[in-house]
């Protein structure tokens, strides 16, 4: 009965105790967690610069998340703020800077959610496509907050596909001037951020007409608020675009503009200018705008996309060791959930999958910056192998993290429904991620087409970038597995995946050929294959995580039982990609029915075994109770504890309803006809 | 220009004319709408009567749901209140009582954003397990709302298992009462809605003790709440469990009591009470209590979790049909989305398991009908095939449509992620449908149960429920077909389907006995095989589910173009589920690589020639406006003009933010280091 005394004192000498199911299950971790920690981190120093930093934020209350999930989206919004302002101060005050080691951690902990993010964009655009001029001109005042910029891209009418775009530019030789406008109500542009409420200044993509011609999308610098009182410019309609299935915080807005003009010196012209005479010129490439959307779908990846799936295993795997429900056994105590080999094959390939992304991640950037050293030295060779890379992967890590997710979020059965778990946002967060950026079914197509070409080129028996050239080692087989441990050797599963990457590829050029053979025209004839082209593109993904997880593997320690566990995660992420996509290795026989017997014997068995390291594996990701911000997935397990301390916080408790004393009092009063 | 000028007057005439992206989808239907529509409703007559019901509805702006996605927790607490209240004053008006034709009508419309919904369910809960005399005092209290009820089961650590609910009523022979008690957190009444911060009383499933012994859990009615002032009674601590995904208009609650005590009486009586003396006597059979959780799972699944997913396709295909996107053909007009194949990939298979699970409703009512008939002629044989049933149609069904109605969105891109869409509350409001009234995992495995047991009595030759003769006719072999017209057949698809399914299950049958052969215990066994016990009962449904949909379309009338276009859906959603699920058909060689082509190529056919009867078949599901409540889903598709009209009714554009005075202005005019 003592429990229910919801006295201060008692709650929490209650959540100062670790539960004992949660505790009992770091007992027994086959590695050293600090060990794995570190080598995530890439060095033990790293793990005390962000432990550090991360402490430095928590203990700041100004950065505090704790009545988030209460808060409408104008308290959001001016939360947002409020930390943003409180940021440059409180990075003056450590001596961290824009460009300093810390930076990462710092945004990592917020977990995006603060204002002015596209501020950076905007500076980044100029800093990219802006003249020394410009870059002199507007750096110092954006870095010194004297206006706040955005990047309105997006309309109403097109995203993904920028050449769409319908709002003008106009040269006006006469005032030397651009004259911009909104034509119709699909050119709005629509969902950039901080443009709703904050931003003075906005880098705008308009069709460039010098005249009367058209020269496409070019970006320039307007100011869209007055600097004395911040109401909107002649000629601009401004606000926000109301709410969302998540990122309330920031001001996603709407602009139109009305023969708004801005000065030749706006365009932003590193690449190419429109001189006084109405001249226009490029220098350079055009590759370079390409490269630059092309790494910002791989920068995203770390803290929107995997850390997301990161926090969901660790809240829904520590709910799991604590949750009892049912009996396994008769006559015993209840089970923890974690010990249901269903609850097992929901969570654990999530957790391999986190770690797969991880490293294929860190070889993704390892990639860019090698790209970008090239790129420097002027040789654009490698740009159309990044690009596929880049759509590809993002479209892959973004949907399976968001699937992911979604499993955690369920497999936490109600409680994992209330957004004091943490799940919801972070899923809603997630989701976006697979829209923005690039929609990720036009991404795959932009990677099959590389890899279509690339084949074509490798039967040619033409030179093909490296990451592609198993492309050219098609030779028909079957699988040698004969026992179900032969599937725990990645020679194997690494054969079944090429073999199956390379026969989807192959099978698409082939119907592509028919199809143009048989009187298509060559735009139809792809329409007709995209389905299977994306097929395709996601097998090469795959394909290529599980390689990279492969190698990681092999390159690991061998100490402190870091190499062992996660060569077990590495298993367990290939043989689940074979057991949920039966089909494509079956198909051609390359693997038997007998064979995907031993598959699934594998992989089940594989899930008992990293289930005895399953929460020491999520402890391992390092996140604050702070960071997950969830009444399910912190440190302690003292998960009902803290749902009811956390309910008792929001405002459905805070006031008595308006609808008492309105309409309840009087109905229960049996005054229902005088209603 | 124009469309520029925000002036209310050019808004509404822009609004008035259709799309003519959308009205030229209408011109070429293939079927009559209008027939296709009372088809669905169950006859004209049904038709005319849902209309009226809807527009007497749409017609009182005390229902409007206008500012819904702009409303707090608070709000829309406040709001469904309001609403059910009017809706009393309403139905009288109308003449419209609780158990008429028009009640599900009402509800349907209202998509359960009302107050009291528990309410009913505490009266449906008294009438069922009360004794007459209970009926007689409570009933009429409720139905005049004298009391508002609510149900409480559910605790913060049971959900599914009712069995291990900790809540406990004590017998007190002395006073003539129980003594109720929450003894520790976990036993925390967690969820139960009305309950937060509406009900005076509520049915409380607790332990029930007497003289020491437990008898299991058993329902009490409690009144948590005084008639007078609304405050919590003595001993009870009672609030609302906070923010969660959707049902924000939903107080759901938690609940402790601390020795409440309640009448003898006060326990639901009509199949056990406790004697005066502290006897325990149980009349009837406890099966049931099991046929009214049975047939709540299927009573669920037309408005909660049908209905959404038929939204989720009207908005996502009208919009398809409206949205242009890039080129499909170089030199031509934008192509509209629904036009591409991946698009259609993603939508169309969505419709067909709409009508699918139309079809599939509806043969369950008529299964419970014919089942309840049994029941109260005391034949209870047919319980068990109606529980398996229940489970695993509940299952199957919750998790395709959620799913379902998450493609829609996420096929409509950025858009689809805003509130305004409506489609984020669609997806946050079906998924939890996967989780209330028994976990779906939990219920594949009780399918599966029921299956196992009659496939072994199907083995030795016993006899097996109706819908499970199939299992006897396990016989290998492979599919006849040679041609991919020939898998337009539904013959050659259902055998394959049934194939598929006989097989999952003896496999399973046959792993079961090899474990407990090899010495494992029978729940080790079972815990061991339950991954593809899953599978297995999921197969049995989607088979069952084709099944039903085969012979639907063959009894509809041939005119009017209907049973065509419903013989391609039926087709597309068959041949979708194998082109999805292509290893459990390929697996044991029923189909071989060169058939899955063919099914492959079947498929995609389907696609563009369902394509041109996308949007008719979304407007026969015949959603008004407001109750789409969607601004890109409107049946005049103006998709851009609505969302900039919405948008400007959201609180974010009707404030000035504190945010500027407060931190954006200080900083713009550089006193950053005052802050």
């Amino acid at each position: 009965m003592a429990l229910l005394d919801s006295s201060k004192h008692l709650q929490d000498s209650v959540l100062s105790g670790v539960n004992p199911d949660l505790a009992s299950e770091r007992l027994t971790a086959s590695f050293s967690v600090e060990k794995l920690t570190a080598r995530l981190d890439g060095g033990a120093e790293h793990t005390r610069m962000r432990r550090a930093i991360v402490e430095a934020i928590e203990s700041d209350p100004a950065f505090s998340r704790e009545n988030q999930y209460f808060q409408s989206q104008n308290e959001r919004y001016e939360a947002a703020v409020r930390r943003a302002v409180h940021l440059q101060k409180k990075m003056r005050e450590m001596g961290w800077t824009e460009n300093g080691p810390e930076i990462k951690y710092i945004y990592r902990w917020l977990s995006g959610d603060i204002a002015f993010l596209l501020h950076r964009v905007f500076m980044r655009s100029i800093s990219v496509l802006g003249s020394d001029k410009q870059v002199a001109k507007w750096i110092p005042l954006a870095t010194e907050h004297q206006i706040i910029g955005s990047y309105a891209q997006t309309e109403l009418g097109h995203g993904t596909y920028l050449q769409g775009l319908e709002t003008t530019a106009v040269f006006d030789i006469a005032t030397q001037e651009f004259l911009l406008n909104t034509p119709k109500i699909s050119a709005m542009k629509w969902w950039p951020g901080d443009m709703g409420r904050s931003a003075t200044h906005t880098v705008v993509f308009a069709q460039l007409y010098v005249h009367g011609k058209c020269y496409g999308v070019h970006p320039f610098i307007v100011q869209i608020r007055s600097l004395q009182d911040h109401s909107p410019r002649p000629g601009v309609t401004v606000g926000d675009i109301g709410p969302k299935m998540n990122f309330e915080h920031t001001d996603n807005g709407y602009l139109m503009l009305q023969n708004v003009r801005v000065p030749r010196e706006n365009m932003l012209s590193r690449f190419c200018e429109v001189q006084p005479d109405g001249t226009y010129v490029r220098w350079g490439s055009k590759k370079i705008n390409y490269f630059t959307m092309t790494t910002v779908r791989i920068s995203i990846l770390s803290d929107e996309v995997i850390l997301p799936l990161m926090k969901a295993c660790t809240i829904a795997i520590r709910y799991s060791a604590v949750r009892r429900q049912s009996k396994l056994k008769p006559g015993e105590q209840e089970a923890k959930i974690l010990d249901y080999q269903t609850q097992q094959q929901k969570l654990l390939p999530q957790l391999a999958a986190a770690y797969a992304f991880h490293f294929i991640n860190i070889y993704l950037h390892e990639l860019f910056d090698r790209g970008y050293q090239e790129i420097q030295g002027r040789n654009f060779d490698s740009l159309p192998e990044l690009h596929a890379f880049s759509s590809g992967f993002k479209a892959m890590v973004t949907q399976y993290c968001t699937s992911g997710v979604e499993i955690c979020l369920r497999a936490c059965g109600g409680h994992g429904y209330s957004l004091l778990s943490g799940l919801p946002s972070l899923y809603t967060r997630v989701l976006a991620s697979c829209i923005y950026e690039g929609e990720n079914t036009v991404l795959f197509l932009q990677t099959a087409r590389f890899l279509i070409k690339c084949f074509m080129a490798a039967s040619a028996g033409q030179p093909i970038p490296p990451s592609v050239t198993y492309l050219s080692s098609a030779k028909p087989g079957k699988c040698p597995a004969k026992d179900k441990l032969d599937f725990l050797s990645p020679d194997v599963y690494l054969k079944a995946y090429e073999q199956m990457a390379i026969r989807l590829l192959s099978s698409n050029a082939a119907k592509l050929q028919h199809l143009i053979q048989s009187g298509a025209k060559k735009h139809e004839a792809w329409n007709q294959c995209t389905v299977q082209l994306v097929k395709a593109a996601q097998a090469h993904c795959h394909y290529i995580t599980v390689k990279i997880f492969v190698e990681t593997v092999e390159k690991l320690d061998n100490k402190a039982g870091i190499q062992k566990v996660m060569k077990h995660l590495c298993d367990l992420f290939a043989l689940h990609g074979i057991f949920s996509n039966a089909g494509d290795f079956l198909y051609d026989g390359y693997l038997s029915g007998a064979q995907m017997d031993l598959v699934t014997a594998s992989y089940l068995d594989l899930l008992a075994v990293i289930r005895m390291d399953a929460v020491p594996l999520v402890d391992a990701f390092d996140f604050t109770d702070k960071s997950l911000n969830s009444a399910l997935g912190s440190y302690d397990g003292q998960v009902y504890h803290r749902l009811y301390e956390w309910a008792q916080k929001s405002p459905t408790n805070q006031q008595v309803s308006p609808a008492y004393g309105k309409y309840l009092k009087p109905l229960l009063q049996n005054r229902l006809s005088k209603l």
